[in-house]
Formats: C-alpha cells, sequence, structure tokens
C-alpha cells in the first residue's frame, strides 16, 4: 500500500480566536495539524472550547472514515509567541484596517519570510491590506463562512503584489482541509459572495423596515424555496433549468425585462436607526428565542451534515467535497495499515461514530437498517485491512455479502456512541465468514452481525477467486481469531430457543 | 380508524402550461385533483408530460408512504372549456398585466363567483391584477417555486379587493398539496421572495460583466457556501449565530458599518446587451452544458428530494413540510384500510419504490443495508395494517425488531423498481414471525427478509401484550397466510448448505 503523508503544514497560528477564527482552529486541529492562538480576549479560551466542541459533535456524524489525528491547540499570551514556527498565520481580527495592518506590521517582525499569512477579511481588499508590508508576496485573503469547520467554500484573493506560489500554496492546504478555494480573479470589496449577502441583505432590512415582512417571513421564504435550491445549484444554473427546454438565452429573454421593473429598493441604502435594530432583534427573538445561540449552533451543524450527505450520495456539489475529504482520509487510513497498528490477534474495532438523530425512527431508538449499515461499514473496514481497495476493486474483485443474522438485544438513542468489533469466524476460498459485535460506548452489547461474503469479479457480476495477496492476509487474521471463542448468537436461525 | 377525505377541491383548471403552470399541474395531479389545462402552444402536451416524467420520478423517491391516486389530466382548447367545474383556476401566463387581464375577463364570462383565481406571477401587484375585474374578491397571487411539485414556498398575496376567504381557501389547498404557504402582510411589486432574488441577480449581472466572475464562480460561492445555510435556515437566524454568543444585536453592531461601504453595485441597474448576454449564455454553457436542461432537472430534482429528506430526519424547515404532508398520506391510508381493499389470502404488497441513486455504494449496487431498510419499511406497513397507528404506539406499544435473517439473492441498481410481499409466519403473543420477499419490477426476486418482532410497550421498554383488537386483526392475516407456503430460505442460519 502506498504510505502518503501529504499533511501540507504542521503548524499555524491563529490570530483572532472569535467565531471565525475559532472556526478555523477547529478544522486545522482535526486535520492534524498543531495551532497556536493569539487572541487578547480573557473569554477567548471558553469560547474557542465551545466552538471546539461543536466542531467534535459535527466531525463524529461528517464521516464513517477514520479521523485523522488531532493536531495541539497552545494558546499564547502574545502574537510574537503564537507565530513561532508556523507555516501559516491567519489573521482574523475585527474589519478595520488600520487593526489588521498593525496585526501584519508586528508580525512581519519575527515571523520568517516564506510564512504565508492569510485574512479572513469579509470585504477589504488585499490590496489594501499589504500596502504597508515588507514582504507583501506572502499576503492573500482566504476568506471563509461560517461554520468553516463545515462549509467547504472559502474566496482566494490576491492584492497587486501577492505571488502565485502564494496562493497555489494556500489553495493546496484548503484542499487538504476539505475545503473548496475559489480563486477570485479581479480584486474588488467585498469579493464575490459577500457582495451577493450583501445586496440581499439590504433589500430584507428594507422589508423589515416597511413592514412587508418580518425576519421570520423572509427567512421561511428562502429556507422553504431557492434556499433549498441554491445548497446545490447556484444563480445561473438554477435559471438555466428554469427557461424551460429553451435554456439559458430564453431565461434571459423572459426575465430581462423586470431589470427595469421597481423590484428592489436597492438605489438607495437603509440606515440602521435604533428604533430598525429594536425592531430586528425583537422579531429574531421572537422567531428564534426558544432556542440558546449553542443550540441553533448545533442544528445549523447536524442540518449543513446531512445536507452534504445528501449530496455526496448524488455525487453533486459540497457532496463532492465531502467525499474528496473522506477518500484522503481512507489514503491515510490505508497507508497506516501497512504498519501494522492493528492488533489482529483480538477482534479488530472497525466502526466508532455517534449515533445520529436522522439514524432514529418512530420508536425513538436507532433503526433496524442502521443496524445492518454499521455492519455494512464494518464489513468495508476489514476489506481495507485485507487489502481489499479501491485499486484491487476496479481490477479484481469485490466481496457481496450473500447472507445476514442479525440479533437486536438493545435499543440505543441519538448521540449516544458506538464501536463495532469484527471477527472471522471461517475464511475458504471465495467465502468469507464474519461477525461483528455492536457495542455501546459503556461497553454493553447491543447487537450482532453475522455474515456470509462471496467474492466477486465486478466484471463478470459473479463468483471468483480472491488474489493470493488478499487471501493470505485475510488467512493469516483467520487464524489468529480462530483462536478465540465464538460470539453468542453465531449460527442461529430466526426463531431459535435461546439456549 | 378514522375515515377522512380531506380533500379539499375536486378540480382544478390551469391557464399556461409552461415551467410553472405545468409544475402546478403535477402537484394537483398527484394529489388525487383532476385537472383541465389551456395552452395554445401546439408544444404544450408534449412540454407538461415532460414536467409530469420529472415529477413522477421525484415522487417516486420523496416518500414510502402510500402515495394519493392520480388526478385526472385533461388538455382543453379552449379557456372556457378548461375552467368548467374547476374550484381553483390558476392564471400561469407570460409577465404582463394586459395578457393577464384579459384573461381574467375571459374567465369571468363563465366561471361561477366562488370559484378562486390565483396567479403565479413573480411579481405583479394583484391589486393591479383584479383592477378590472367584476368579482375581484376571489384573485390573489399565489407565487410558487420551481419546481413547483418539490419547493414547498408559495407567497399568497392579496389584493385589496381579495377577500380573507379567498385567501383562507387557498392557504388551506397549499396545505393539503404539501405547501408552506407564506401570507405576505403588505402588498408590494415581487412581494419578499422576488425582492431578495432580483438584487441578488442584479449583483450577479455586474459581477459578470466587470469581469470579477464568471457564472460558474458565483454558482460555487453559492452552493459551496451560504446556500448550504440557506437551505436550512435563513439570512437573519444564520446571522444571529454568527454574532456568536451575543447574539442578533452583535452582529448587527459588528457588521451595520459594511453597510455605507461601497458593497454593491446595487444604486445601479446594469443593461443586458448583446453582448452581456452572450457572455453569460456561453459562460452558463461552458459550466453546465455537459448535461441537457432535462438531465439538470433530474439532478436538481434528486438533490432537492435528498436535502428535503435529510432535513425531515433532523425534524427542521423544508423537512417539516415533507413530514406533514407524509402524515396526511398516512391518515388518507390508514381511512383506506378500513374498506378491506387489500387482499389478506396472499402476500400483501407492502412496499413499492424506486431504488434512489444514494442508495448504491462502491460495487455499484444496492447497499445491503437498504434491503434491511425495505424490509423496515415493510414491517412498518404490516404494524399499520394490523393496526398499530401513532395514537396506538402513543398509547398502548408498537413491535420491535429482535432478529433478523436476509438472503441476498441478486444485486438491483438505481433507478430499478421493488417492490415487497410480506407474510406472517407465526403470530403467538407479543411476538409476530414475518417475512418479506424483495422483487424486482420484472418479478424476479432479489432478497428475502425474515424477521421475529415483540410487541413492547413504549413507556416500560419491554415486552407487553399487544391490544385485542391488534391481536385479532394480526391473527386473521395470520390464519389466512397459514394456508400459503412458506418462502424458501425461512428458518436458515448463516453458511447452512442449500438444499
Amino acid at each position: 500500500m502506498n504510505k502518503t503523508n501529504n499533511k501540507p503544514i504542521a503548524k499555524a497560528a491563529i490570530v483572532g480566536g472569535g467565531v471565525i477564527g475559532a472556526g478555523w482552529i477547529a478544522r486545522l486541529l482535526f486535520n492534524a495539524i498543531d495551532v497556536a492562538v493569539y487572541d487578547p480576549d480573557p473569554e477567548a479560551e471558553r469560547k474557542i472550547k465551545a466552538v471546539l466542541d461543536n466542531a467534535e459533535r459535527a466531525y463524529t456524524q461528517l464521516t464513517s472514515a477514520p479521523r485523522r489525528a488531532m493536531g495541539n491547540l497552545s494558546l499564547k499570551n502574545s502574537l510574537n509567541d503564537a507565530i513561532q514556527g508556523a507555516q501559516l498565520i491567519v489573521e482574523s481580527v475585527p474589519e478595520q484596517l488600520d487593526i489588521k495592518q498593525a496585526v501584519y506590521a508586528e508580525i512581519e517582525q519575527s515571523a520568517p519570510d516564506d510564512a504565508i499569512i492569510t485574512s479572513s477579511t469579509s470585504g477589504i481588499m488585499p490590496s489594501d491590506l499589504q500596502a504597508k508590508m515588507r514582504a507583501p508576496q506572502r499576503l492573500l485573503v482566504a476568506h471563509p463562512f461560517n461554520p468553516v469547520y463545515l462549509l467547504p467554500m472559502v474566496e482566494l484573493v490576491g492584492g497587486k503584489h501577492t505571488s502565485d506560489a502564494a496562493i497555489e500554496q494556500t489553495e493546496a492546504i484548503c484542499q487538504y482541509l476539505g475545503m473548496k478555494p475559489l480563486r477570485v480573479k479581479k480584486e474588488i470589496d467585498a469579493f464575490i459572495a459577500d457582495r451577493l449577502l450583501e445586496s440581499v441583505w439590504r433589500e430584507a432590512l428594507w422589508l423589515v423596515k416597511d413592514g412587508v415582512a418580518t425576519t421570520q417571513d423572509i427567512d421561511d421564504a428562502i429556507r422553504f424555496g431557492f434556499g433549498l435550491r441554491w445548497a446545490q445549484m447556484g444563480l445561473f444554473e438554477t435559471y438555466r433549468i428554469a427557461g424551460g427546454e429553451a435554456g439559458m438565452s430564453h431565461f434571459l429573454a423572459q426575465f430581462g425585462p423586470t431589470l427595469s421593473w421597481p423590484w428592489t429598493h436597492l438605489m438607495d441604502v437603509p440606515e440602521l436607526t435604533d428604533e430598525l435594530v429594536e425592531r430586528i432583534s425583537s422579531q429574531s427573538d421572537e422567531q428564534s428565542g426558544a432556542y440558546s445561540i449553542r443550540e441553533l449552533e448545533g442544528i445549523r451543524d447536524i442540518n449543513l451534515v446531512s445536507i452534504m450527505q445528501a449530496l455526496q450520495q448524488n455525487e453533486w456539489g459540497a457532496g463532492l467535497s465531502l467525499a474528496d475529504y473522506e477518500q484522503q482520509l481512507y489514503t491515510d487510513a490505508s497507508a497506516g495499515i501497512s504498519e501494522a497498528e492493528i492488533d489482529t490477534s483480538q477482534a479488530i474495532e472497525t466502526v466508532r461514530r455517534r449515533v445520529p438523530g436522522e439514524w432514529t425512527d418512530y420508536n425513538g431508538h436507532m433503526n433496524e437498517s442502521r443496524y445492518l449499515q454499521c455492519y455494512s461499514d464494518a464489513s468495508d473496514a476489514m476489506m481495507r485491512l485485507i487489502g481489499v481497495s479501491s485499486e484491487y476493486i476496479a481490477n479484481t474483485g469485490s466481496y457481496f455479502t450473500v447472507e445476514t443474522h442479525i440479533q437486536n438485544i438493545d435499543e440505543v438513542t441519538a448521540g449516544e456512541n458506538i464501536y463495532v468489533h469484527s471477527q472471522i469466524l471461517a475464511l475458504s476460498g471465495k467465502k468469507l465468514h464474519l461477525m461483528h459485535c455492536l457495542y455501546h460506548e459503556d461497553g454493553h452489547l447491543l447487537s450482532t452481525g453475522e455474515h456470509m461474503l462471496i467474492h466477486v469479479s465486478l466484471k463478470t457480476r459473479s463468483a471468483s477467486e480472491p488474489s493470493a495477496q488478499v487471501l493470505a492476509t485475510a488467512q493469516a487474521i483467520a487464524d489468529q481469531h480462530a483462536k478465540l471463542s465464538k460470539p453468542k448468537g453465531a449460527g442461529r436461525f430466526v426463531g431459535q430457543a435461546r439456549s
């Protein structure tokens, strides 16, 4: 197996640990990168910890692929301490040019010239940011979206003096982090996404100010309507379809005239008077006040995870970013296997995860099909362990399950942690007889799954011999597992009297 | 069981069968409402058929609940023919006030005064639409979103003369159709959603015109970033969280100042010159031209279905609309059961559906866990059949599966249709022994599932006696099924030699 360590950097520094800075911290830490943080806020540690807790919960559910090792987090008392040895320095301080420029000046006093500096600014042009720098070529904007640890998009914008190398390195780092970098071709205030967001925001403020709609009305108009469309196709692709069979040009002909209609207030900008702020805040309290901010974050995160997973199954949009990321995780894990870190003299831990909310049913517990999903994932992990890689599947074959027996011994509910221990019961030519035991994290048995798998050629879709190497690897494990006792229930048929 | 027939209308007329009109047709037909259509376009029938095909595919995957009967579709040669007997008349003709007013004048010549007339206009005010009507009280705007058969949002806007009764009746119809009606409080051009969309559209046109971004860049900035957020929370709820723990007021204080920054082009409106139209069309071709419009519609629809289903599992946003709709379908179906339409002397069809793309795995076929999902759905259908309703579950108990045996006999791939026949093998007190056979639509056997279920009290979470009525209903079926032969494989254990 190809052992790769594609980690592009070992250490990053984060200057400013607010919502965006803490989101970067989570994404970096969860991808095996050490992070040093400087934030003068005395509450910074507590706030960062809260974001990391959210991110931890989201990542537990995001993918069943083996996660990367956790980087080390350290909070420093000075900017100078934080940036020592950092190959990437992420600035996430307030949106004021003079504050940001002062931060860069301090960074440049001690950071090596080859450390990349990115700004998380939502709108200030990188040429302005880098205007007073000694080595401006290594500064660019890397504008992420909240929650940074989940949303793939990051706009990369270079200024007049930014080097191509700095942009390319940042692009590689973002790809390693599972993000979708978008290189913005021309520098403008607010780049691309925030231009669009700001236009909606201004229009929405008018709708609230004029009493046309409440914050709830506006949010509903979005999330029951075009927001669903935009999670998977953007503005233009959606409209291309809306034109019917004639496509984009028909759409433009049909809706072009409305451009001259008074369908927007945007020739003007609403003033955020105390009265308007009060109206928005109280409508927002009425709409969302039943949940704390922390609870809303949790709801948002699990929704985003579910949406991205749904799109992953459809091989589309943000689901492709998740698929790429998952592929990286599997590659890392396969690379690790050759080091024989797994003790094959015992039943092997093949799954460890949290039960997501969407796995439960009207009986208030994990649905029976999700037990088999755990076993399917566990069988996949066993396959990888004996050398059934994507390359092997493409060229030689795979294992198909032909028979399954499940005992449901105890219930488990959303949010609980579970793991699977897997054991080879027998191996003979094309046949592989597996048994999985599903446990609650407290160690009590929830269920067993017994499975007969047959090696199959994906070209002929019929039974075939596994490669000698796969067979040998599996046999070595089977020999060790033959010394273990069989889990209770192996060989049972449905309804058999219990002994 | 409570037999309800909550169908609010029996017949609707659609005037104009374009993308939006055809979307309305699909939503109405699939919910047992007869539809008559008038559209002078000679291609209308073919285009409507294409939309109905898309909608059919989407609805096959949308819910496993039993679908409503299909309404009857008729295409008429005159508006007058189409509106005869219609209780709802939906106008979806081009966005020109004089054309729409002429349509209403013709409608009023023969439609009864109590027929509701809705306009699908994206932006014209209902007071203007109804200005020349004889009975203007029954006209309102019901503005849906493409694809109408999937997206729940519909903005209801009354004009000066619209009666509350007309709005309330339309609201009830939309709820029956599984939609999320939003009553717009004040009449303005473009209502709520299209005000927001128009502001984004104008800004996006500038970005393309100025060469800052391509249509692909803009779409990516949306669908890998804020579009994912907006599928589940809107603008205000998202920003409430973005303010961190301090919430909405902190957010407003933090980002308020950007309102005075030059972050939008919107003081001005771009002109749709031939050059700009050409640029957008060719960029759009480059971005999406690998797929036909028809293919893009299919991709969009399955993505929307998957996203709504994901949100349904999380009990949030548009997922709640789907859950409400599904509940209506189950209620309809339960009501139907008392009429004993199901032949219980044979194995019972409990599932009929298409295999969605997201059910397949790296081996290119339906993942093993989805076989059990079919059986879980089939067991649920059997539960409903013997009287285990939501009310029964809340008050008395439910059945939990304790043991399962699955044979995987043949593969099945995405897009193929499958069905399940279910049979009671044995019944004794708390124990219910079921067997499901999963077939391909061509009739060949794909798999079997054998299951032991135990009746459980959801209060004590331990075994309990079913109600006498449930037991009697189940026993009557069991007695009939005892005469059938046992499916092959019943009683097998994993690895047992085949006979």
